[in-house]
């Protein structure tokens, strides 16, 4: 007897919770990772399926098959998400979807449904880059998207390197690196996902189909000024980096606004951040998105410009670091068409299809090999915080349509 | 043979020195400060000086008198100044007062000055606060300006208790408290510190004479939001504190400039503090001090004001708590007049007399006992940060300046 749904759920509740917060701290390499990839492991062999590690670290639970090696080029049906979350994360962004795709199983077998073709649940690692500062390692590493050397220097927030910190959890960070043979079974790579905004709640759907995500990426401001007393320096003689940093802050939300576009300062980092000193260097990160790459490039501008200027005003030294970027990544049409086919058959009425700003693994992948991603409706919108929801009904309604997905890719 | 000043900065130079930024981390109750300590009590005994520990942690080095018990109601002379340093603070501030100390005594009996007076000299514990945020422990607790209560609920950044951080460095958390007997041994306290500004460098001055210290303190603004995907919330869903946080900045750098006052977010804490998430939490330090309390209540009042307007206008809830607050201190004109007297008598020209915006441990003290300060001249202005200096020959004059105020004030 596998668990349920509702069984799942309550076991990966309390896995890396912060009681104060409420929310999430699943950093990739640490205890509650390793937690969270134990119950992913004890899930697999509970269904009888066959568990494999790849080089990346990446977790693949496979049914008609024993591994990669088995299954023809092209031939394989792959679902799932990730289990690590941002710092205070909510529940549902990444582990609903490997949830709902175990769920999903269970509902295929419980019809009867006997598939064609291999099928697989994957957990990818460190997708939200809540430790070291950069998204979808686990991925990025298998498609070639980020070489070993780049991933050699990753660093978290107290010095520790990727190679370190997966060492001291058991993993080899000589072993990471491209994967493109086990990429290349892929058929359809199909990832579920809570909404992070509020369109399905808008549209009335309890489930939609991406159509592509905005191109996206992350800077950092670096605002080099001088240090010194805040309680015996002049105006005149301070070369004060908070002001610039303040300033564009402000320039940041009013591009954003003008271009229709987002843009956000959510991480800051202040040396020496005593409260009579005035800072030597604020470090600031800004996200930003658009619905395309002039808009974005726009955007970007605009705040750099505004933050040069403000900066040479405070007689502050001010450098601008791309840290990552994505393109603007369209879903394949031809897989997203043939999801609408399948679930428009099964369903009352026509699944929507919407943009999203946020990235994942399936976007990264979606260079490599056909992906498609289905959302679960969320009635807040609020995400990547402790208040993220879905409610039961459209929970089950994604594992429904999911299942629907997996049967009609994986039987002729 | 005992250090001389220029041995004792040697042996003070390499404590607490953090290698990347330069900068001094000496914090209250930590090793840096253990080693602070242990060279304080070493140069007391060096000296054939009484040593004495006083109940709230503060060391005094006794020359005629064993310890405050032995000494006539007002009748003792106390120089000296602080060891602990702000977060990658300089060299000076605190230590050239401490060592200039050892360094009068040693001209004293160089020039076979026999004192009337007992003298002390004494390094207050936890001066800038940068460890529990509060400023002047040592001195607060002595003349009951800090209760035992409040002191009991300070906190440091990782959550420790100061009792807690007391106990672990040897130290008995539950003796202190109020020391009236001790202050009441004391006519005069005398505190030599390196300028935090550049009135002497502008004036041409090796020292100066502190007519005031003017009044501050320390407010603490939080902005609460909500948490957020940074990339799919849309901006109009959004309740963004750092936004308001932002606007408040510069909203104090423009209230201090029309007032002629200072006011500084030097200090900030993010949550979650994620690249790509829409806070939930800033919280903002305002530094802010003027000539006078009108003046420093106009600039207060005039960044609360807009503080509350741009957070309303962000959907975001605006707390403000006053954590600290000192008056504007007068140091005491007669013994003021003294030091003028005594300085003008054996140096060439008159000494300044200047106000700042910097408390000290003298600012404290002057509420219950006679205090005064000198300042040596800062060619830069620059303090708290590893730029912070002093020339060698400013820093004998200081000494020379201390010996003869010592000798002045200690003999009939």
């Amino acid at each position: 007897m596998t668990a349920s749904f509702h069984e799942m759920w309550q076991e990966l509740r309390p896995i890396g919770r912060n009681s104060s917060s409420g929310g999430y701290r699943r950093y990739a390499w640490t205890g509650a990772d390793a937690d969270c990839r134990a119950w992913f492991k004890a899930q697999a062999e509970a269904r009888g399926l066959a568990y494999e590690l790849d080089r990346n670290g990446n977790q693949w639970a496979w049914l008609g098959a024993t591994g990669y090696q088995d299954v023809a080029p092209g031939d394989a049906v792959v679902t799932g998400s990730h289990l690590d979350s941002v710092p205070d994360g909510g529940a549902f962004d990444g582990p609903l979807g490997v949830v709902s795709s175990f769920a999903a199983l269970d509902e295929l077998r419980g019809r009867g449904t006997e598939l064609d073709k291999p099928l697989a649940i994957v957990n990818f690692g460190d997708e939200e880059g809540a430790r070291f500062g950069l998204a979808c390692v686990g991925s990025r590493l298998a498609a070639g998207a980020l070489t070993t050397e780049a991933a050699h220097q990753l660093r978290d927030g107290d010095g520790t390197t990727l190679p370190q910190a997966m060492e001291r959890a058991g993993y080899d960070p000589e072993a990471i690196g491209p994967d493109p043979e086990r990429l290349a079974r892929i058929g359809a790579f199909v990832e579920l996902h809570v909404e992070q905004g509020r369109a399905l709640d808008l549209s009335g759907d309890p489930v939609g189909i991406a159509s592509a995500i905005w191109p996206h990426g992350r800077w950092r401001f670096d605002f080099h000024g001088e240090a010194n007393h805040a309680g015996t320096t002049r105006l005149e003689d301070r070369r004060d980096p908070m002001l610039s940093y303040a300033a564009t802050v402000l320039a940041a939300r009013e591009q954003a606004r003008l271009a229709g576009a987002l843009a956000t300062f959510g991480k800051i980092s202040v040396e020496p951040n005593g409260v009579n000193a005035i800072p030597s260097l604020v470090r600031g990160w800004l996200d930003s998105r658009a619905p395309d790459q002039d808009t974005l490039d726009t955007v970007i501008n605009g705040i750099e410009r505004a933050a040069a200027e403000r900066a040479a005003r405070d007689g502050v030294d001010l450098t601008v670091v791309r840290e990552s970027f994505t393109p603007v990544v369209e879903f394949q049409h031809a897989l997203r068409d043939e999801l609408s086919a399948i679930l428009a058959k099964t369903g009352e009425r026509t699944v929507p299809v919407l943009g999203t700003g946020a990235g994942h693994d399936a976007g990264i992948l979606s260079g490599t090999i056909p992906t498609a991603m289905l959302f679960v409706r969320n009635p807040t919108g609020i995400s990547h915080s402790p208040a993220e929801a879905a409610n039961e009904d459209d929970c089950a309604a994604g594992v429904t349509a999911l299942a629907d997905v997996l049967e009609g890719l994986a039987c002729h």
